[in-house]
């Protein structure tokens, strides 16, 4: 039996944790949760070579060096593939199929999340893989804390085994009312865009589901220029795919879709209201890291990574210092700051 | 006659403008409140030569080269006395007298105020000046604009003459309901610390009412090592001198103290708060100055010297960057800043 070969994509943008994320530095390469960066992170979950081989990382050209780097030598990826441009999920996984063996299992993951619950992951894993390795496409479905409308939303059939379920249907982001009724219905978990399939599999689905994003997606990789672990595919053939999610793209639509329920301490690090969430906070609670002061206040999420930030009087603010640049919103608004971080 | 020699105080260390006021460079050489700092706008308000000499500026040794600087080769100081140490106002007004001919009509200024209305002073100096000439302790009384508690009061009785009028008592800082009261009944203005009087009636003034400061300040003087036009006083016999203000030492306590009151655009800029009340607002009340932008958030004081800030849906909040500080604190909350200016 194959072992399980991580496949992380590291292609997002995080504009919503601006400033401290830019274009050159996204999210996942920042420590924001931690020692490490979430990409860091990511990998080290998979860091168990019983179980799973070296990763390959699907991510833009201009971080390669940033992701050698993180990895470091004992981390190494077994293939760097290089999107010359964003085109989604999609087609970035497979690309991935394509590198390996057509039986491995690959365990598709966002660099920019965090988990709380290790061991909660893994078990879900352990689940997944006797379906995975049958065929199914499975998906890890977090079980819902609160009626969030900001996640697409998974609903669950009849169980195929303990702990798996078959998929009944992928829905968008929804409304407050159909969150809050999903919420209680104990049917539904949000769709935490974390995967475990085999490649052919996944390849299948996407011949019978998304016929051009194979085509341009082989078209890219058949033409890529190799070197060392680093794969880069034919930027032109590439442009061409259709920009799609694996979610549209195939996992609304394929047969033998599975879900795997779990409850790991799941943050998808949306925005510095999301890092407040999982952040560590004092007394009052403020959430600090640098050189920050707080007379009189709390609420707060306060972050420097030079400047030296005092606070008098002031509650529930997200303050970010980074670099040449400070910015002020109140916590609940820190979805807008993306807003500025295109000027 | 004698011309009226400017004398201007520059001991201030404005540690409630923190961050962007330090002790190397304290708040009356910083430009708040225009293109020039206050220092330089206190200066200028007597550069008439016809009726002004050049000013004596009394000040802190360490900011001495900022002095010469800030005024220019044509605005240069007749003498520029460095105090070793801080004694308050009575000690320094003392040498200033000493340094002049003793029927020299002084114009005493604090070098960190704001007046608006410059035309307003000059009228007032125009009313007192027979006055000082005959020998009063004259001070300019600031016309009240609301229950100030933060300042000290002067209660006028009889007039003297058109806009001149005795005063009867010095108040220091009142309580909300004292200052309520003042404000009512008309009799009382604000102590803005100008003051104009002959060097010698200051000195009888001082030999009668603080002998004591007379003497350390004269002593001081004697031995000053003269450079150019800097005076440097004795260190040590200035050290011994008692600290006190030209209020409590002089004015409270002389028979022939004399008030002009006047309306003149006046503040003391004595907090970010003050700044914001004479700053030029824009549509949604945010007074801005630097690289700052602020969506969907009003009356905001927010300054930087640098850093690009950045703010969304925050209202009534001063923000100052300046050097490697940022400093966030509600507007009203503006004293509290002093804080941590000292650590």
């Amino acid at each position: 039996m194959s072992k399980i070969i991580p496949v992380i994509l590291s292609g997002g943008s995080g504009t919503r944790l601006w400033p401290m994320s830019t274009p050159e530095r996204p999210k996942q390469f920042l420590s924001l949760t931690g020692n490490v960066s979430m990409f860091q992170a990511t990998a080290a979950r998979c860091a168990d070579r019983e179980l799973f081989d070296p990763p390959i990382v699907v991510g833009s050209a201009r971080h390669a060096d940033l992701v050698d780097t993180q990895l470091g030598e004992a981390g190494r990826a077994q293939a760097l593939i290089l999107e010359p441009c964003a085109r989604n999920t999609a087609p970035a996984i497979a690309m991935a199929a394509l590198a390996v063996a057509s039986d491995a299992p690959l365990l598709v993951m966002p660099s920019d999340h965090a988990i709380g619950d290790e061991a909660a992951f893994h078990a879900a894993i352990a689940a997944a893989l006797p379906f995975a390795n049958e065929g199914w496409l499975v998906t890890f479905g977090i079980a819902p804390t609160h009626a969030e409308t900001g996640y697409g939303y998974i609903e669950m059939a009849d169980p195929l085994a303990d702990d798996v379920r078959r998929a009944a249907r992928f829905r968008e982001k929804p409304d407050a009312e159909s969150a809050t009724a999903m919420l209680a219905d104990g049917r539904h978990v949000w769709n935490g865009g974390i995967f475990l399939f085999r490649a052919d599999a996944y390849l299948a689905a996407l011949a019978a589901h998304a016929p051009d994003i194979l085509a341009a997606a082989t078209h890219a990789f058949e033409g890529a220029v190799r070197h060392g672990n680093r794969i880069a595919p034919t930027d032109a053939a590439f442009a061409e795919c259709r920009s799609e999610s694996i979610d549209y793209a195939v996992m609304e639509k394929a047969e033998r879709v599975a879900v795997v329920p779990v409850a790991m301490g799941w943050s998808d690090v949306g925005s510095w209201d999301a890092l407040y969430a999982i952040g560590t906070k004092d007394a009052d609670g403020n959430a600090i890291v640098g050189d920050v002061r707080i007379a009189e206040g709390s609420g707060n999420l306060v972050r420097s990574d030079g400047l030296r930030v005092s606070m008098l009087g002031v509650d529930d603010l997200i303050v970010v210092a980074s670099g040449n640049e400070v910015m002020i919103v109140p916590r609940g608004r820190a979805q807008d700051v993306k807003r500025f971080s295109v000027s």
